[in-house]
Formats: structure tokens, sequence, C-alpha cells
């Protein structure tokens, strides 16, 4: 960690590089960056502290937004939602949290504690649950220790405020959860995973927010310098480019709270005559070359803009666009036999085994 | 009030009485009463007291069952759940409950809370917020003084346990706990409407609980003395027969987490040729007599069985039926503009102006 808080400079970075870590879902973090940033300007920078320093004790809560990133876009929050789901949570525990974290560093969630943080006045964790972004509440790393997601509460913009006090599985927390969100209007803030210190320590993905800092400060770099972009990217995520071609057939659907479809690719230059089909849930799920799979999850496929490698949203996908399509090999965490049956292509209904790509992060 | 307990025998009255305040929704107290009196049985016989007994800062919370009749006859509760939502509640508020009541007189919800004291320990109140059935959560005199369904718990028999603690309006509280339901699998057991004992006998319809079993009473005196069991019900409603006649038509399907349909019967004797429809969604909500509505909500349309008089729910009509179609005034409360607003034939999406029937009851 190069330093210890997140200013606005900061904020930019931590929005650039996240969409890369939600792999087309996560939503866009630009409307996060701005809650967050209009925060930072009246209270000042908010402390970002290391998992590892989070006394045993002590008690976290994840802040973010649940919902269809297609519905963010047309829907946008004010950031007191944020405050009253948080705020929610802690009354019901009644205890004050010691400080706030993201549950999924991919995408807008990497920006929203940033500002609940700011708005709370509290220290952010630089760590997350997922180490990327993923469409549903089960699909966290504390999933993988048996912790749960509640209790849990979340907020609308009218003022309406839900707790889950107890679920058997955090499978039950995410269908309940996912039918308030519908009801709430496509979208709702929510405060999730009360965690002791002790249990993040061990369950959470240490980093991830300095990760996503570091993958947009690398970007920014290299346009500043006009150097390569996509090599920065792949230097700081360790990824591997999989495809080079342009959009030529796109479906896209928002279905049972989520944006569900396909992309497909042909290819150019040296994928030239090739065809890539990537399958989506908010985020790329399964890779297809000519018909086989090269790459899954939990791995993170992202496809980037082939000009300036800013990562592309699922609802930013459009015809011929000249992508480059990128595999980034996820936390370890994921690879293991619980991981995998949380977010594997087994639990997305792909028969597909899991099949790494090269090197694990952390 | 003839006595201030409920034992095994009051649970059968009740149970016989009930439905007709229910008006084909409610659900069947059969099962409620199943409930109640095994725990009757194991515990003893649980104390009813007066609403005017309450004192004034007494908490008071209503224990109900939720969902579609039509899912209750495949999906019998242990009673457990309503202990778990009540508990739930009381949890919420850090407090406990000085009794309980029933949110609905008519059907299932008039025993429902009568188990729920038996395991708990604590006096039922004698009241309710109906007077009758209605389909939906805000449907409650409650309501009419601005009082809301929050907090509010809702537990499955899986074990989950969720609290809505704060909406907007009642009708908020309708649609998360309506959406949360079917989740559960069509029904859930729930705690809602804590009042103070001040808010309580402002608010609450005296005295529908043992209303509901001097109807039962009635019945049973009736066929116990070969007397006519239909002029026992007139006599302890104040009722009016509308329609005599038998099912010819039925159409009945479940959606959105209602039973909805209508019934058509056609006349016999005095009402030879002529048709009476009813339209329903759980409860009776109109009846129209060759096209032209001669009842509607708020007042209670029942049909009951031509030869017993035994009230016939929803889900007990069939074709063939030999029916009286009795008319009951409903409880003043509901006469006012705001009840009308809550309950009248306009939220139901009927453009029939109210047209009460004789006398109102209260």
């Amino acid at each position: 960690m190069s330093h210890n808080f997140v200013d606005e400079d900061d904020l930019e970075s931590i929005a650039l590089g996240a969409p890369l870590l939600g792999t087309g879902g996560g939503g866009d973090p630009y409307i996060g960056k701005l809650i967050a940033r209009e925060v930072i300007r009246r209270k000042g920078k908010v402390r970002m502290i290391l998992l590892e320093s989070v006394p045993d004790d002590a008690l976290v809560i994840a802040s973010a937004m649940m919902g269809a990133p297609t519905v963010f876009v047309e829907k946008i929050p004010s950031g007191q939602e944020a405050v009253s789901a948080f705020r929610g949570l802690e009354e019901f525990l009644g205890e004050k949290a010691y400080a706030t974290y993201s549950i999924e560093a991919g995408g807008l969630n990497s920006t929203i504690p940033i500002g609940t943080a700011a708005s709370l006045g509290l220290p952010v964790v630089d760590a997350d649950g997922m180490g990327r972004a993923f469409p549903e509440i089960q699909m966290v790393s504390p999933s993988i220790y048996g912790l749960p997601a509640t209790p849990m509460s979340l907020a609308d913009e009218k003022g309406n405020v839900v707790i889950l006090e107890r679920t058997i599985t955090n499978e039950w927390t995410e269908r309940f959860a996912r039918t308030l969100t519908i009801d709430m209007g496509g979208s709702a803030m929510i405060a999730l995973y009360p965690l002791r210190g002790h249990q993040a320590k061990r369950a959470l993905i240490s980093g991830s927010i300095s990760y996503a800092r570091r993958i947009g400060e690398e970007l920014r770099s290299a346009w500043a310098r006009k150097g390569d972009p996509l090599r920065a990217v792949l230097r700081a995520t360790r990824g591997q480019v999989i495809f080079v071609g342009k959009v030529v057939d796109l479906e896209r659907r928002t279905e049972g709270g989520f944006a569900r479809g396909t992309v497909r690719l042909r290819g150019t230059g040296s994928d030239e005559r090739k065809n890539l089909l990537i399958r989506f849930q908010n985020e790329n799920l399964v890779a297809e070359l000519d018909g086989s799979v090269i790459a899954c999850v939990p791995d993170l496929i992202s496809i980037l803009d082939a000009e300036t490698a800013i990562p592309i949203t699922t609802e930013g996908l459009r015809y011929g666009l000249r992508s480059v399509v990128v595999a980034i090999p996820c936390h370890r965490k994921w690879r293991t036999r619980k991981g995998l049956e949380l977010v594997g292509p087994g639990y997305f209904g792909y028969s597909a085994a899991y099949r790494p790509v090269r090197r694990t992060r952390g």
C-alpha cells in the first residue's frame, strides 16, 4: 500500500481500475465515485487501513449497492441510502462499526464503501470479499469460511429499511435480498457481512482496494507518457490476452434482477476467422473460443477497449467495438473445493470443468 | 364476553364462526385450530382479556399467518414459526409483549394468535384489526389511524427470520412482505403492528374474537336442537340473505401470492333465473346481481352451505354447491372516508361506489 488514505485522486484511479476486476459487471464505479467525491470534498479524505491492522474484536461491516447495473444507470442514489442501511444495521446490532469495507472490489462496490466511510467518519479496510465482482451475495470469501451475510440491511431512496435478521444460508439471504431489491425499484443500498476482526482477517481478501488503485494508476501513467496501456494492465494484474477482435453480436436482457446475455466477437489480426463467445450474468462467466471453453469463473474475463485499454462493462458493450479480451487469475481462495462450489462454472449451470488460467494472485 | 378464557371448546366455536367473517378468504381456521388445540392441551387454556383492560403503555403484538390460503392447505406450519416470528420481533424491539392479538378475526388468523398465546404463556386480546378478513397487510383499522405495521417480522419453517424495520407506508410493508412470503414458499408466520395500549384501544376493533365465538356457538346450538342454523347466523351478525342458488361457474387462480377469481351462482326458489357473480381476491369483494352491484367491500359477503349454514371458503367452492349468500354490515370504522380509501371497492379496481348494506356493527 503506497499510502494510507483515499483522496479525490485515488478515487479516480480506483474507479478506473475496478471495472477490470468487475469483469463486465459490478456496475459502473462512476456513480460510486461521484457520491464518494462529493463527501470527500466536504469532509476530507478517507483513512484506509490494512486488513491485518483491524483488532480481533472490532466490528467491520460491508457497505454496498445491490441490483442490476442496467438499473443503476437510470436510478442514481444520493449516498444517503448507504448511510441509512449502515446505520440501520448498527442499530440492529446495538454496536457501532470500527470500519467499513468493500464486499466486491470489482466495479461500483469498490467506491461505495469509500463514500460511506467519508459520510460516517470511519476508515475503510483495504480488502474485499471477492477480489473481483460476482453477481450474488453468497459468492464471497466469507461464505468459504461459513460466515453469514446476516444480519443484513437494505435501504431504498424512499426511506424503507429492511433487516434480514437470520437466514439458514447465504443463498437464502441472496434470494430474499434479490426480490426486495426488485421491489425497491431494481436497486438498493445494503450493509452486510458484519464481521469481527479475527473473522475478517481470515476470510477477506487483503489489499483489493489498493490493487484496483494500482491498476488505475498504471493506466493513467501509460496514457500520460503515451505508453502502452494494455501492457500496463497486464503487468499490474499478471493477466494474459486471450482474444483480439470486435463485437459482432450482442444479446442482453434484464431478468430476475440480473443483466444476462451473451456477446460474440469476431477475431482480427492473429485471431482472424476465430470467434469468441462470452456468456455473462452481470459478470462475464465463460469465454468459448470456437466452441471450446478457454477461460471461466472464478478467473476474471475482462473486455478492454483496444485503443485505451479501458475495461468495458456489460451495459457499455456495443456492436463494432474493437476489443482485447484479457483473462486474469483469481485469488487462490476461489481455487479451493469450497470456493469452486460457490462460484465455479458448475454453479452457473455450465458443465465445463474449471480450467485455471496461469498463476494465481495472493 | 361470556367468559375470560379460551379453551378447546371455545376454539371449536371460534373456528366455526371465523370463516363467516372471513368472507371466503382468511384461510381455513382448521389449521390454526389444530396448532392452538395441541398447545392448549399441553399448556392449558388461554386467558382472553378485554381490549379496554390493556394498560396504556403495555406492548401488544399481532401474530398471524400470511400467504395464499390455497398454499396453506399444502404446507402446514408447526406453530414453531409463529413463536420464532413473535420472539424475533420482541428481540428487535428489546421488549417483551404484554399480550398478543389477532390482526384479522376472519378465518385462519382468528386462531393463530391463540396458539401463539398458549405457546408463550401470554393472554390474547379480544379484538382484531379488521372485524373480518382482508387480503393485504395495510387493510387494517390501525392504518386508518396512521399506525405502522412495522417493525414487523416474518419467519418460515426453514428457520429464516426477516425484520421489516421501517417502511414509508403500510402499503410498502405489504409489498415487501408479499414477495418475501412467496420466496418463503407461499406462506410465512408473521408478527406485526406492535402497538401501545392507548393506540390499540383507539385503533383496534373490540370484541372480534368473542364475536366469532358467538357465531360458532349459535351455529352449534342450532344444529344441536335441530333449529335453523341460517337464522342463528343472521341473528348473531345482523346479516341479510342476498341470494339463494347454486354454483354454476368457478374460475380460480393463484397469482402474485393471492387466490383470485370469480364464482357464478344461478338462482333457485325466489331467485330463479337470476345470476349472482362474486369476484374475490382471497376474500369476496363484490357481488353483482345480473350485472348490478348489490354488496361490496368493506361489507362482508359470505357464501354458506344451504343445508348447514357452514361458511364456504374460496378454496372450498365447487361446482353444484347449493348455497345461501349473506351480506353483513362491516364495522363502522370502515365506513369512514379513510376506511373506504383503504378497503372500498375503488381500491380493488372497481368503479362502483360503495353502497352500504343495512346497519353497521359496533
